[in-house]
């Protein structure tokens, strides 16, 4: 494969237009908590709230003119099917987002908002991939995939590019990169400009413990399923699959693993909270976590971490903030 | 008096090192629902999460070397106390900040985190700029003022100055400016920069319900007083006194009034956090809950608003997340 920087810059020129440069925040509270100099990319404050919404404009943008008037469909409850509903839209192209039957109303308004058509399985009865491949090749409908497919991880890719920009002005080289992991688009993207930019430095993925699918694909050198499918707070990384091209990616560039709990990552909220004043998610806010509960050495270091999302129910962010009374 | 552009520009050649550049955030969903085109002006992202730490930075960067090595003190146990206690430790300069002796612990420690020092007085028995004046002068410290100062007005000007910039790069031109308000530091500043740039755009002020001190004095055309200082989540913006110079340069610009309430406040706080993902302060939330309350006519205009800042206690939060049960 020779997905590559020029991917990147390639996918960062076709969305740059029409996406948010977020910022790359600091703390000199957690940096003297932390004894590293620590960079938070703002990412829960991209369009629709989450990275999603750059991979899934960069692969609909690069879509010959004709299958975009067909249109376009994707499988994803969470911020990918929001991210494709929100860049089909604003490229002019019908979508449709396959729902499992038991999402939340407020996930299927926000598709439906943006002009998406929904269409719901059962997921005890049938298996997603199959039931919206169907649907796809019935009415002509091209798929976007929510990670395994080089043009979306060109697009996560972009926020690895912003950073070295970001960084550059400061005059700053960092030592690490640690990212939320879960099929592995994002940390794909980003280690991949990383590590061009900066190729002595370590890159430490975080996955929700438990369903640690890519540091077992890392180890057996093929993509491993996750069989701990079960309702967690964490579920914006705890996907079934590790992809083919991001675990190719990441074999090459060595990257190192660690994973957090959910109570683990509600800390990392309300650090983000007290901190940052922002809003991230829990699978957002892992990397963060795994930092605080001192799973990852940053001692001495100059540290980027991706907080991925904010798309997070206030009952959960509630439980976030009860931290404080602890 | 002679504040204008030209102060503001000086102030952010001062301090544009040494702040964060905040960006200018948009919510398509906020768009469609207020039927506008709504820019976010992130200050809760700003050093110390909020927009004082631009005023006191460069006031504190203007003073002569002689007067920073001697020190600096300043009476204000929220906002404006955290600010200059991290402008004064950027700077290598001693600080002093004045407190009540009701502050609440978290406030004194933000305060002490910088390396200040923290002096406590009875509000029922001095009154504070008395009894800060008397220790800035038996200790030949110099005063660093919360909001009546042309170079702390300058400081938080430069916000305006970095709008224009990025509004530039979209292309689009404001019709409305809208800022929350109390002593005026950060409104005169920002309207200063901001009717440079667009002469024609409207500018309007929001206040705390019940504690209207900016509009009764554009009224009455002298500084008048707040009575209403009970206990509020709104104290951000619930100072006791309007500014003399702040006064002289809303006055000039013509700028409108509104005001809000606790439940409004809380209102706009829980927009930020659904749609902006931004952790946002009652005050700090003001000009969003203006908007959302239909306190100001947005419809068909492109209105910039103000995001003062995010230092809120979780209690607080969790009620204004306790609106998305209603």
């Amino acid at each position: 494969m020779s997905f590559g920087i020029d991917d990147i810059r390639r996918a960062r020129e076709t969305i740059a237009s029409k996406i948010v440069e977020t910022p790359l925040l600091e703390s000199p509270f957690l940096n003297r908590m932390l004894n590293c100099r620590l960079f938070v990319k703002a990412e829960n404050l991209q369009v629709t709230g989450a990275f999603k919404f750059r991979g899934a404009l960069n692969k609909i943008s690069s879509l010959p003119e004709e299958q975009r008037k067909n249109g376009i469909l994707a499988f994803s409850s969470g911020n990918h099917g929001h991210a494709v509903a929100a860049a089909a839209s604003l490229m002019g192209c019908p979508a449709v987002i396959v729902l499992p039957n038991t999402t939340a109303a407020i996930k299927v308004e926000n598709c439906r908002w943006w002009g998406a058509e929904t269409i719901f399985y059962d997921a005890t009865k049938v298996d997603r991939e199959t039931f919206a491949k169907e649907i796809a090749e019935s009415r002509g409908l091209t798929v976007v995939p929510p990670f395994d497919d080089e043009l979306v991880m060109a697009g996560q890719g972009t926020v690895g590019l912003e950073i070295h920009e970001q960084l550059d002005v400061l005059n700053v080289s960092p030592d690490l990169l640690v990212s939320n992991c879960s099929g592995g688009g994002l940390s794909s993207g980003v280690t991949e400009a990383f590590k061009h930019f900066y190729p002595s430095a370590e890159v430490v993925l975080v996955e929700p413990a438990g369903g640690e699918k890519m540091s077992r694909s890392l180890e057996s050198g093929k993509p491993e399923r996750n069989f701990n499918l079960g309702p967690t707070i964490l579920d914006g990384i705890n996907g079934p699959l590790a992809g083919t091209k991001t675990l190719e990616v990441l074999l090459r560039h060595g990257v190192g693993c660690t994973s957090i709990n959910e109570d683990e990552a509600l800390a990392g909220m309300f650090a983000a909270f007290k901190f940052l004043k922002l809003v991230i998610e829990p699978g957002g806010a892992a990397s963060l976590a795994a930092i605080l509960a001192k799973k990852i050495d940053v001692t001495g270091k100059t540290v980027v971490i991706l907080a991925s999302g904010g798309n997070v129910d206030p009952a959960v962010f509630t439980r976030a903030l009860q931290l404080a009374e602890q």
